[in-house]
């Protein structure tokens, strides 16, 4: 039997600080039917990201919220179902930014079609996704240090991170990865062949980064903020490089925290050290996709740059999932498959 | 009767916060003769300048202290009273590095020539010397912000501030500048032209701010860091370029000091505003002062770059002087004349 509903996962409540179940509904409406110019699809991956809690309100976070009520926005892999757009035919994989729902409608201006044989579909929301995508922009359009120097990157066995990490790595840097606990410091340094790792959790977490940054950090890329910026202040070489690509550690806290306040520090190390800080806003950069698939595929799939996938099973799992990515939980892009049960791969409208 | 010693002041102590008088020592020493090669200058006028407080010790720096018992080092404006280098006649003038002592000795290589007829004297210890190079390097070589914004200086009355705010007005900028109590805020409105001007002694400080940056700060040229740092951050715009010149309001804290902890916050800026923080080593550029003297040189004589100089007489009070710099009691550039009753213009070897 067809199904008829859609169902959504909403934001119910702003949190209080970390995000819980609580925070999330999941309600349903009927599906919606495409009008002149537009296409129906069914979500098949849905991927959960860290910065979706900034878009979830009482965040430290200048995105604006998402309404009370509405669907999580992000990225998704669907599959088309009806089409009356030209452009896109029943049947096509897309990339989409429909969110946590099982359908979605759109005009095709922000769906990306996608060859399910080049890849693996799930590779589209993760290291050839926009979390790929984000990993090489900061490597390649952000940061210009000379090889050979210490590449700090934070959260490094997550999606962003270990991207990063390895192309940096490739690059010719002394790559040094951050991580919590030791079966995520394993991978770093067995897996993804990091010249050194530090797990965040360990008690001696300030006597292992000391270990690793004999001569300072040249460059990092970081994910994490907060304590996690504030321990690594006092490594910056001169004329250190960095991205600020997420802040995850502070997220939860809108306000500022109690002190002592490093700001005084990091104005000292712009005036003697000379550091330079950059940042970018993913959607201002779409254009270059192309370019970093040329370069990154081809290391994909000759397994010169690997990737972790987490999945969970079932739409009705996504908060559950969602809220391990603040806990250190999962390990690399963790996507939703909730397209199994129901798949009508020809289905017809 | 010739002079025959040369008195220095010495770092006695390293300050406990905010430096003090008894910080400070004078020395005598005979005056020392030029080897093979080497210069002996008499020095004119002397340069105080805030960040020699970093050169004390005990300071939110990453300078190297002097040690106690050497003179304080700086520019000065000098005439050469013995020369054994074929480069510098006696009587020729020159800016040089010797600091607060009334005689030096230099192989040259630290010696810029100058030419008293060109401007006054004074002018190569400021708006046409190092100060003002600092303000045309910051705003000409590290700023590049488009015209109409608003350009916001800090320390605005000071001796590079007010040369970085009206080169910023010279380039059509909105130019804001803040300084400590009503004359300084009549000096950068009615004098200097600037559009606005802010007290930051005013209790109101924030009404005024909030009054003068109803658009926010496009360009901030900053030279107090700490808490005027702070009040500023809230009023970043999206690809805000800030240059970080000196951090005067956090010289004598060398440790974090209390919170709040504002460093999230203005990582939070980077991730969501893309602002550009920069900074710079004078001694790295020194080579652009032909191409800084050929733009701000005429701008000076023709009056549209004014400048504002307050002169101490007397070698012996420079220390109380210097102290000014702190609590803001002067206005522009602050220099000692120390060789007037002593002067041998003519004097030889």
């Amino acid at each position: 039997m067809a199904n008829t509903t859609n169902r959504q996962i909403v934001i119910a409540a702003r949190p209080n600080g970390k995000a819980q179940l609580s925070d999330f509904n999941i309600v349903e409406q009927a599906i919606p039917s495409p009008g002149d110019g537009e296409v129906l699809f069914r979500n098949l991956l849905i991927s959960m990201d860290p910065y979706q809690r900034n878009l979830m309100g009482n965040a430290s976070s200048e995105l604006p919220p998402i309404d009370i009520g509405q669907p999580m926005s992000g990225p998704t892999v669907a599959v088309v179902e009806q089409s009356r757009n030209a452009n896109f035919a029943v049947g096509d994989h897309v990339v989409s930014w429909s969110g946590w729902q099982e359908y979605g409608l759109s005009d095709g201006s922000d769906l990306q079609k996608i060859d399910p044989e080049a890849a693996p579909l799930s590779t589209a929301l993760g290291v050839l996704g926009h979390t790929g995508l984000t990993a090489w922009l900061g490597v390649s359009k952000f940061l210009n240090p000379k090889p050979g120097g210490t590449f700090v990157v934070t959260a490094a066995a997550g999606s962003v991170g270990s991207v990063a990490a390895q192309l940096a790595k490739l690059r010719g840097h002394r790559v040094i990865g951050i991580a919590g606990g030791p079966e995520k410091v394993r991978y770093l340094k067995e897996d993804l062949g990091l010249d050194d790792a530090v797990d965040y959790k360990a008690p001696d977490f300030a006597e292992q980064l000391a270990r690793a940054l004999p001569n300072g950090l040249d460059t990092l890329f970081d994910n994490v903020g907060g304590y996690m910026f504030e321990a690594l202040m006092p490594y910056f070489n001169h004329h250190a490089q960095i991205v600020i690509c997420g802040t995850i550690a502070q997220y939860d806290f809108p306000d500022a925290p109690n002190g002592p306040n490093r700001l005084p520090e990091l104005l000292k190390s712009f005036l003697y050290r000379f550091i330079e800080i950059r940042s970018f806003a993913l959607p201002d950069h779409l254009g270059s996709h192309p370019e970093f698939l040329a370069e990154v595929g081809p290391l994909v799939s000759q397994g010169k740059i690997k990737y972790s996938e987490e999945f969970v099973d079932g739409f009705e799992n996504i908060p559950d999932a969602f809220l391990r990515l603040f806990d250190g939980r999962n390990r690399g892009k963790l996507i939703a498959r909730v397209g199994g049960t129901r798949a009508r791969h020809q289905a017809t409208p």
